[in-house]
């Protein structure tokens, strides 16, 4: 068990080395030789959990998703604090950053970059279905096709609010975004009890945790990914 | 006037040329020589329309704005159009992809996105504040904030849909897009009359017009950023 817990320990360690460094210099200049000296790991150890940068960058994409925050009456409302606490993260936490900078990164030689997004879709969309199974969305919604477009919009609101002041409205163009999109999507009784405020992120991430993703994610995109490439997509 | 059409046709030569290097090469790698090689024209002609590689990308912000769609009878209907009439040109004309891929390049060296997005959210707050003067918003509607939402959210979505499927699916994804925000926007006498179709761009598009900008909105932007300089902002 202690032998796990220091595992998990170094991974956590070598992802947030690869975030600074693909931070600062991009995807593509960074090295893993930039990544081992920032660390403070052997090869060995990097390898042990990292077969590739790409690998990396998986790795990155899968810890920022790697929070559990306290279950709420409706789903909706899990969905917001999600969204909430996401934007604050990107605010405070450098990995958080450097997972979606590098998805937005168009000029990321050799990543592929549908892992990350696949992964927010597949959360916003499970998320959604089991607010549609008890009842909170009108009856038109079509969750897949709902997932998709908070994935994307949120991207674009958060790029926008970088280029235009660093991120510091990040949390309020959030609210802006939920505040305009749940009208077309909750039932109003569901509506009418959202609690859609700019602190909401704060205080969800407080009550609930950070657990360091294991690797398995990472694993099974990779896998996923060499599949495809097998079948030709 | 024969002059006038000569200089104007020749500034968008330039600024085609522009477009696919930038495309092609992405801005930082860009280099006047080699758009100067694809447009065939003379050096002086270049330097008399553009005086530098920021004042091209401004030019081609600026011609990807020009275009004139027939009013309709609700100042919503006109923002839906703009939309998807976007979505089109995005999918079949090079320097609205250039104009877009520019906004969005994070590693664009020395180049000032914002008067890009501000072209973008200063239309939308107009056509916004138009509807919200003649009945045609929902009171708690704030005209800067939805616009500047609006287009963070058009950027992100567009973004996704490149990375999924080439933008084949831009512009059923930009109707979704619509479809959730409206009903959070337009008074419901509005939101029930509205076109939101995905064939509704080439519609729009085939009784409107592209009209070749002047320069003026370029030559406005860098005064604007020059004065922003000189006050220290």
């Amino acid at each position: 068990m202690a032998r796990q817990e220091r595992a998990i320990r170094t991974r956590r360690t070598i992802l947030d080395a690869a975030a600074a460094v693909f931070d600062e210099r991009g995807y593509t200049s960074a090295t893993i030789g930039e990544i081992l000296g920032r660390a403070g790991v052997t090869k060995g150890a990097l390898y042990f959990h990292f077969g590739s940068k790409e690998e990396l960058a998986l790795g990155i994409f899968e810890e920022q998703l790697a929070v559990t925050l306290p279950p709420q009456s409706s789903k909706l409302q899990e969905l917001v604090d999600s969204g909430l606490v996401l934007a604050l993260r990107l605010c405070t936490d450098p990995l958080v950053r450097a997972s979606v900078g590098l998805a937005l990164d168009q000029g990321a030689l050799g990543l592929d970059r549908t892992p990350a997004f696949r992964m927010w879709i597949d959360q916003i969309t499970r998320t959604l279905a089991e607010a549609k199974a008890r009842g909170e969305l009108l009856p038109h919604v079509e969750v897949a096709e709902t997932a998709e477009l908070l994935v994307g919009s949120f991207s674009g609101v958060q790029l926008l609010s970088q280029l235009r002041c660093q991120r510091q409205d990040l949390e309020q163009r959030v609210v802006v975004l939920f505040q305009h999109m749940l009208p077309g999507i909750a039932v109003p009784a569901v509506l009418a009890r959202l609690d859609i405020s700019a602190d909401r992120g704060r205080r969800a991430l407080d009550a609930g945790r950070l657990e360091p993703a294991t690797g398995k994610a990472a694993v099974d995109a990779e896998a996923d990914r060499r599949a495809g490439e097998v079948a030709g997509r």
